[in-house]
Parts: C-alpha cells; sequence; structure tokens
C-alpha cells in the first residue's frame, strides 16, 4: 500500500559496534563496550532481560574489560581519543565516574587480569621500558606494585600465572612472524617451544594447574596447533592438529576440564570444545562466521562475540536451546535477508597455487549487472566473512563484489601468508589478475563491466592493476593507496623500518623489483577514470603518495577526482567522513556504470 | 576495597525518556520513541528479546504511534524541534526513512487511529480549521480524504468510529473543565451526557460494538466514572464509580470483553479490569506509580508505560508471573535501593480542609537535617508519585523534600481543583502554612532549616511565602515564577486570555485580591537570601516578572542571585541548562547550610 525509499548509504554506516564485553561472576550482569549512544561508552544488561543501560558517559574506546571475582567491581582499558595510552580504571557495577586504578599519562597499560581472590591486578605496560614492556602485579587492596616479568630482547607480554601465582607465562614477541612463549619460576625462564631455528608464533597460552600449560604455536608447522607443556618434566607435547586449519584463541572451562578453541579456516571461524582428560574434541555449532571474543563463566556458560557477512558484531550466549542473541544489532532499516551472503570459491592462480575469494552475489532484482573488483589490504589482512557496511551497501545497490584472498593473506598457513613478503607486486598481482579472468570466465564479469577499488595495499594494487592491466576496468577507486614503494618504504612511521626490508624489500638491493611493482612506473597506462581519495593525517601511507598520481594524471589529461579529508589519517575516524566518502564512490560507480 | 565518588548532580539527569510505544499485531515487535542515542528517536525490540534496535534516526519527538493492522507499517505523529506542528508519517517495520503520510507546513495533525482494515486512517487536525479542528477520513489506498467530523464551538476531537464506520464519536472541549461527547451519525449529533447547567468533562470514550459507547465522565459527578450509553434506546447509564477515586483513561479488550481502565486518587495511579457482561471490577498490581500509556493487543495482552519516585519511566508487559520489564531505564549510576520512595501524609489545613503531601525522608546516613518546601507548579498540575530528577538527586544529598498537594491540585476532585480559580493566594497559601507547621509539629523539620523553591506557579508561591512567611525560610529559589498578577494576566499568550478571568480573576474587578496576592506586594519582607531563575524567551511568565523582582530587592541591598537562560522558555528544553541550573541549585543551598 506505502512505497518506502530505499535504504540510503547512511543507513549501512549507522550500524553500532560492539568493542568488548565481560560478565560479572554470578552471570547476572553483562557489561559491554557499545556506541549505542554516538560514542563508545560501557552498557550492561540484566540478565536474562537484555535492555541495556549506561554505566559510563565517558565517551571513549575501551579496549578491555575484566570483572571482579566477587562481583565488587569492573576494570576497563580506556585511552584518550584513540591516543593508544591505555589506562586501568575501575566502576561499580551500576556504574558511574570512573576511578583510575593504574594510570600515567603517555604510558601504555594493558593485557590485564585478576588473581583468583580478586586482590591483584596483573598487566602489562611501557611506562618503566618502551621498548620491551614490563608486567606487573598490584596489589589493590594495600596500593603496592611490584615488576613480575621484565621484558628484554622482545616485546615481552604476561599470558597468565599459576593457580598458586608463582610461576607466570608470557610472550616474546620477536616479529610478527616470531614469537616465543616461557614461564618465569624465580629466577628461571623455562622456554616451552623446542629451541630450533625456524621462526614460529605462539598466539595463546593459559595454565590448566600448577604445572600444566596448554597453547597454540605453529612450531614446526604450517597452521597453529593446540600443544601442551608439563612444568614438572619439561616435556613439550603437540596436543591437536586441524587439517588446514589454525587455533587462534582458547578459553579453559574448568567446570568440565575442557578447552574451548577457536579456529580459523580461510574466511571463517570455528568453536570447539576439548576434553582434556578424554581428548575428544567437539565442533559446535556458532551463530557467527567471525568470534571476536570468547568468555567462559565459572558456571562453564559460553559467550561469545562476532559477527558474519549479514550481520553485524552481537553477543550471543549458549543455551540448551541453541545461541541467544543476547545484543541485536543489524543494519538499521534493512531486513537481515535483504543482505547477502557472499559464496566463498577457489581458483587456481598462474602457478596452480588455489586462491579462496568471496563472491558476493546481488539480489536478482538489484543486479545491476557490473562487478566491483577488491583486493584487500594489509597486504596480509585477509578479506573474511565478516560484517562490511560497505560491501553490504554496495551489493544491495546492484553490484556484485569479489574478494579474493590472493597470497600474502592470513589463514592459509604461515607459508602462503610469507608469500608476499618482498613480493609486493608480481606473485600477488597475478593471482588477482586470475581472479579477474575466472570471473569472466565463470559468466559472473563481463569484460566491459568491471570496476577496481581498494585501500591501503588494496588502493596500491588498484594503482598497480590499473598501470598494468587497464584492460579489465571501467573506472577505479584508490583510498590511501601507496604509488611508488621507494618512497613509500622511505615515509613509513621510524618504528615501522626495521620490518621494511624483510616485508617489502630493499631500495637499494632491490631497485629494479622495486621499480617493476610501483604502479608510478607504469602512470601511461592508467587510462580510467579514476577517484583517488587520501587522509591529510596519514602516517602510513602519506598524502604525498596520492599527490603525485594524481598530479602526474592530471597533467596526462586523465579523468582523475581527488578527494583529501583534511582530519583523517589511516582510515577513518569519524563517521561522517566514511559516509561521505562512501558516497562519492557510490556515486562515482553510478557515473560510469 | 576501592572507594567509589558519589553520583553527581549529571547522572541523575542524563536518565533517559520514554515518550510513546505500540505493538506489532503479532506482538513479535515493541517500537517506542527514546533518547537512547542523545535525542529522540523510534527504536524497536523483537520480542521475547528486548535489546533495542533503531528504526529512525530523524532526532525528534514523536507524540503517537500507530501500528498498521497488518502489521506492513507503523504511523508516527512528530513535530519539528518542538513546533508543535504535528505530522503524520509511516515508515517499515525494519525502520529507514520517514514517508510523509498526512504533512502540512504550520498544520498539525493529531489523535491518529486506524480502521479495522488498517486502509483508512482517521485523525483530527487544525488545518482547515485553526480554533475548533476538523477530523478527517484518508484512505492510504486511493490517497483520497473526507472531513468526518467538522468542529464548532469548542475544539473538536475524533474519539472513535463504530465497528462499521458508520458513526463517529467525538469530543468537544468547551474549557479545560468543559467537554461535553457526541456521537455523529449521518447529519444528526447526539450528545451522550444529559443536557444540564453544570459544567463536566469526557476524559475518555469509545465504542464496544455497534451501539454501545463507554466513557468517562464527571457529569453530575466530583470524580470521573464509567459511563455507558446505548445509540438504539438513547439511554445513558452511570456503569461504576470509585470512592475518591477517577478514571482517566480505558481501553477495550475484545478477547475478554473486559475494559481495562486506568484511575487516579491522590498522587498515584490504579489499574482495574472490569467485566462488562459480569460487571466485576478486577484492581490489578502495577509496577508502576503512575501510569502515562496502555496497549491491549488483539490477544488481550497488556502493556502499559509509567514510572514512580525511584524507577523512570519503562515499559511492561503483563504475563502470567507478573509484569516484566521490558526497557529497563534507571539512574544512570545510583542503585533503585539507594533512591526513596516519598511518604504519603495528610494534615489539616486551617480550615480543616484535609491535604496529602508526599515527604521524602533522606537515607539516614545522609540525612542533612535540612528540609526543602517544594510547593508544585499549575497550579492545578498535582504532584504525583513520579520519577523527578529533580527530587531524586537533592535527597540523595541528604535533603527531606516536603511537596503538598494544596488545593487546587488535581486528583481529588472537582471542587478541590477549581478552589484554586479566583484565588491563587489565600487558600493555597494557607494550605503551605499548614504544611510548614505539621513539618515542625512532627519533627521533620527545624524552624531555622527549611529552604523554600518552586517553579512557574511553584515560584509564584515561593516568592508569595517568602514575603508574607519569610520567618519559615533559610533561603529561597524561584524558578520562573510571576510576582505580580496584574501583568501576568496582561502578559500571557493571547489565546490564554480568555479564560484567565475565571482562572486568576479579573484585575479591575479583583483588584484588591490582585494587590493582596500580588508577592511584589511584599517586597519589604523578602529579606532572605533568592536564587531567581529565568528563561529569557518565556512566553507564559515573561522575563520581566523576574527582572522586578530581582531589580527591587538588589536596590534593597538584598542577597539576590539571579540566573538568566537566554535559550529557554518556560521549562528546559536542553538537558545542559538543566543541569547546570540544578547545579546552581545545589551549590546555593550547600551555601545555606
Amino acid at each position: 500500500m506505502l512505497n518506502f525509499p530505499q535504504p540510503d548509504v547512511e543507513q549501512f554506516f549507522q550500524t553500532f559496534g560492539i568493542q568488548t564485553f565481560t560478565v560479572s561472576p554470578d552471570e547476572s550482569q553483562l557489561v559491554f563496550s557499545t556506541n549505542l549512544n554516538g560514542k563508545y561508552n560501557l552498557w550492561a544488561m540484566d540478565l536474562p532481560n537484555t535492555f541495556p543501560y549506561p554505566l559510563s558517559f565517558h565517551d571513549q574506546s575501551c579496549k578491555s574489560l575484566v570483572y571482579d571475582k566477587k562481583g565488587d567491581f569492573i576494570l576497563a582499558v580506556i585511552d584518550q581519543d584513540g591516543d593508544e595510552n591505555d589506562q586501568i580504571y575501575a566502576l561499580p557495577p551500576q556504574g558511574g565516574s570512573l576511578l583510575p586504578i593504574r594510570k600515567m599519562e603517555g604510558a601504555r597499560h594493558q593485557f590485564p587480569f585478576l588473581s583468583k581472590d580478586g586482590e591483584r591486578l596483573y598487566y602489562t605496560s611501557n611506562k618503566e621500558n618502551q621498548t620491551f614492556l614490563n608486567s606487573y602485579v598490584y596489589d589493590l587492596k594495600n596500593e603496592q606494585e611490584e615488576v613480575v616479568v621484565e621484558g628484554k630482547d622482545g616485546m615481552t607480554i604476561l599470558f597468565d600465572t599459576s593457580p598458586n601465582e608463582d610461576s607466570f607465562l608470557f610472550l616474546k614477541a620477536l616479529s610478527n612472524t616470531y614469537g616465543l612463549v616461557y614461564v618465569k619460576q624465580g629466577d628461571e625462564e623455562i622456554l616451552l617451544t623446542p629451541a630450533t631455528e625456524p621462526e614460529h608464533t605462539v598466539s595463546d597460552a593459559l595454565f590448566v594447574s600448577e604445572n600444566e600449560i596448554y597453547f597454540v604455536t605453529n612450531y614446526d608447522g604450517d597452521f597453529s596447533y593446540l600443544a601442551k607443556f608439563d612444568l614438572e618434566t619439561r616435556e613439550f607435547q603437540k596436543v591437536l592438529e586441524l587439517e588446514k586449519e589454525e587455533f587462534t584463541q582458547m578459553k579453559y572451562d574448568k567446570s568440565t576440564g575442557s578447552l574451548y578453541l577457536v579456529s580459523r579456516k580461510g574466511v571463517q571461524d570455528y568453536l570447539y570444545s576439548f576434553n582434556l582428560s578424554e581428548g575428544e574434541l567437539e565442533k559446535l555449532d556458532i551463530p557467527v562466521k567471525v568470534i571476536t571474543q570468547i568468555v567462559v563463566a565459572e558456571s562453564g556458560n559460553v559467550y561469545i562475540s562476532g559477527n558474519s557477512s549479514t550481520v553485524p558484531e552481537n553477543i550471543y550466549k549458549k543455551t540448551n536451546k541453541g545461541w541467544a542473541s543476547l545484543t541485536k544489532y543489524g543494519v538499521p532499516g534493512v531486513k537481515e535477508e535483504d543482505l547477502v551472503v557472499p559464496k566463498v570459491v577457489t581458483y587456481k592462480s598462474f602457478d596452480d597455487l588455489p586462491i579462496e575469494a568471496q563472491l558476493y552475489l546481488p539480489k536478482p532484482d538489484k543486479n545491476n549487472g557490473h562487478v566491483i573488483f577488491w583486493p584487500h589490504g594489509g597486504p596480509q589482512s585477509a578479506e573474511r566473512a565478516s560484517f562490511r557496511a560497505l560491501f553490504s551497501f554496495l551489493v544491495h545497490r546492484g553490484y556484485t563484489l569479489f574478494a579474493p584472498n590472493f597470497r600474502g593473506s592470513t589463514g592459509y598457513g604461515l607459508a602462503f601468508t610469507k608469500m608476499v613478503e618482498g613480493d609486493w607486486g608480481h606473485g600477488p598481482r597475478l593471482d588477482n589478475v586470475a581472479g579477474l579472468e575466472w570471473l569472466i570466465d565463470q559468466g559472473y564479469a563481463s569484460r566491459d563491466k568491471i570496476f577496481l577499488m581498494g585501500g591501503s595495499y588494496g588502493g596500491y594494487m588498484a594503482l598497480l592493476l590499473h598501470g598494468r592491466h587497464p584492460e579489465y576496468f571501467k573506472a577505479v577507486v584508490d583510498v590511501f593507496g601507496p604509488c611508488n614503494l621507494f618512497s613509500f618504504v622511505d615515509s613509513v612511521p621510524e618504528h615501522w623500518k626495521p620490518s621494511m626490508v624483510k616485508w617489502v624489500g630493499d631500495p637499494v638491493k632491490d631497485k629494479a623489483k622495486f621499480e617493476e611493482d610501483s604502479p608510478i612506473t607504469y602512470l601511461d597506462s592508467m587510462t580510467k577514470p579514476m577517484l583517488v581519495i587520501q587522509g591529510a593525517k596519514d602516517p602510513r601511507v602519506v598524502k604525498a603518495e596520492s599527490d603525485t598520481v594524481v598530479e602526474a594524471l592530471k597533467e596526462k589529461g586523465r579523468d582523475v577526482e581527488y578527494i583529501v579529508l583534511e582530519d583523517e589519517g589511516h582510515g577513518f575516524s569519524k563517521k561522517q567522513n566514511e559516509i561521505y566518502v562512501y558516497k562519492k564512490v557510490l556515486e562515482f560507480f553510478e557515473r560510469h556504470l
């Protein structure tokens, strides 16, 4: 009877977020950080009722929440306007002003957890050790503090203590693909993985008893598996390994002697329960495709937060009848069934390497016949089966969207991830070209109806593909993408520089490769209409990178539109800017349909 | 272990509000207008889950919501920035942009309801009849509209139609204590109450069948009772009357053939179910002291919204296990048990008239021994057992608060309400004086520890009590109070003027009375410290009223603080102004403790 207007771009970006959550010991209260009133604040619900009420009006992001073991207070890790100087505050269960517990200007306080009796706070901070960090125990009763682990050689993070707080489990992160985990007992530091040459990582570790430690590592493997270390026998043991699937985080459920293990396989996460005494593994149905956080209560009840392509971040509780959605965030004004679940497809690249990709097909009545090809950023941040306002609204408008996880993407084993290191522009580029051919071959794309869009490394790849394979594209959008590897490795923040040789290459030794892989080399053939978006304050990909491309192309009389966001860095911190830019992107595509 | 700070003034005023709500026909969705994200928008919950999600981002107040009978859309009555030009919009159940349905600039569209099949919208508007209003039926399918009742003699509002839409039930409001209800059948207009001299009102009316109408009136009575009119026999019949309690609104439950009746007795509301065939009355337990709205679903399920002194406005559903609180608003950061439920007390005035009052006693550990005496505004707006952020925070800070419902207050019968008409300054004033004596007599107040505070008529009364009985008070706060009845009756908005003679008196005929009852007459004896608060744009009590008092007292060297809010009228439209003023009020009291 009534004809309602189509949802607009705004609605898709007005979706709320959830940053982190915790549950009171008796599970009568769930506390979470969300931007329900426009900015991030702490909110709570009195379960089983799920109506939220505010605990704070501090208007800042919260990284981590810890509920006191007796239920008397909540600890919250909060920084100021994104300065990453995380401070630890407390507030009562009914909410109120934030009481600073561990706060020091310019310092970062992270990874807090409480002793079993709730009287001692463990955390890691850079306040006395800028580079490698120290871990501390702070007595909440007598307000005394001491260092429990002093960081050296690499960034050191305290993961856990043994039940009687005699042993301290910590990670030493030597690079983002090299981390070792140790137990400190008195003055002794015990390495838990055998001391061998090949680098490996440890992503989670915990004590289940005074002498038994479980942890997740890819030592001597491509995918991370569950391992055990016995402090008495000093024995390392591989416990549980899955085919092409890696464990990422875990929680111990004392009530059943089980571990809850979150795994990752390609674009999707899975959840397992693993009974330690029986060695029985059970795969659990989950209501999300990507798990952000898992909380196991004393009772054994399990809570997770996560999202999927059609449902933004929400918190769920496992019940006898399945998972109850405690929060109910969706895209305002859009029914879930009007959003699209991408197909997960695999195609072979030039060298027969299988590449997984997500293919979003619009509803038939909306399909406009055009494909947007999306190389992701990172370059190692694989595109996952998670909620993306940008994808949702483009596909809702009738575009097919294709997002390949080219070589370098995480989630396909350590070897696959390392394939982009030192090769930014060859292998990954050809994986994208193979993706384009596959799309055309399968009938999903017509040669004259393909758009290209990417951000950060994806922006770099969009420029490079435009320069080297312009025949595929009707028009190109580059968001914060570097155009010149020489200037890029030179202009990144100082603390990135040590890792740039391994990651990108050496501008002197690899000069020819750098030239070959820099989009700027191919300006002549960048003939298609282009929209370039850049944050004026971007410290990662500086504005000069975009200026160079835009100026050069304008000189050649090419059709280039340039949007500079004066108050943004590498990404969108302001919803209004995000909405403005994606409205412009939509207009740009519609103009070239 | 941790010492958290006391809640501050802000927290009490950060309490959220609920304006109105509706329920989908299958009761799977509840839609309500709330300011959860800072401004009023429409939100929904998918019952039984109570987590809210936004339907609109229009940032405006909503007066009324109607759910389509088939569940396809929601109608919302919304004005712009409080301009009271209410327009009717529609939006789909999942939310989105507002689609104008009945909208005309400068016009008001009110009291919407839908035909049984949901295809015709009935409403009342001033668009073609500024003074008396017309009622319309708008066909949503073919977008045709016609007038069903043309207003004349008094403001005319369409209440209901008979089930087959042949008869139209409307109210003709001749004054705020004189209203008649009619049925229009063809060209005939049938008056439902016997045509007699004494004025009376009708506050609600509905059809239960083609010929049976139930309504609430105080025709030939002091308190409103339930009456019936039979269109066939043309017979008026008193159906149900309660002792010193009056019915205010009702809903028909077709599923059981019952009426749900909301009643009012003094400071509190009650809810009854009345079976029409059996004539059985059942009093229902309710979770609130004051009922704002009642919705009866097709299934017979009952939803109410309301509040009480310790719990702000919330929505509740009646279940087998009692009332479930669907929303969960409280005072942020304050536990309900830390707020105070007032005692309801009765004392005798100078002429033995019983006066009911609410006495808020602070928690013993917070009690500062001082009393704030609060004459309410209106002068007919009785102080009720409802949530008041102002009272909550003053009592939480240790003050005793006393709010008498002096003669003129509603809720104690029509005769009691009319006692303030033409007598603003004698009877009501002496009721307040008797209240002060009662407080001292009962040991609740010490003669040297009483503060006085009131707004609007309560501000006038505060000034008058200060001028005529200064010996009672330590300090006085006047918020938007008139000081001079002559200038007051002269400066109110034009459309108020016709009723001013009946309400206040005639400045010529009642000159001596006006002089006696004007606070300005007693400036000499206003010797106590005073805080005066005034909105610069107040159209009801103009700024000159406060200017006069402040200037005169300053000339006499008295201790007067004057706060003028440049962007406020008669009341607070902006939360920040409200918080600012009440912080100032608290400081003022604390200074004179």
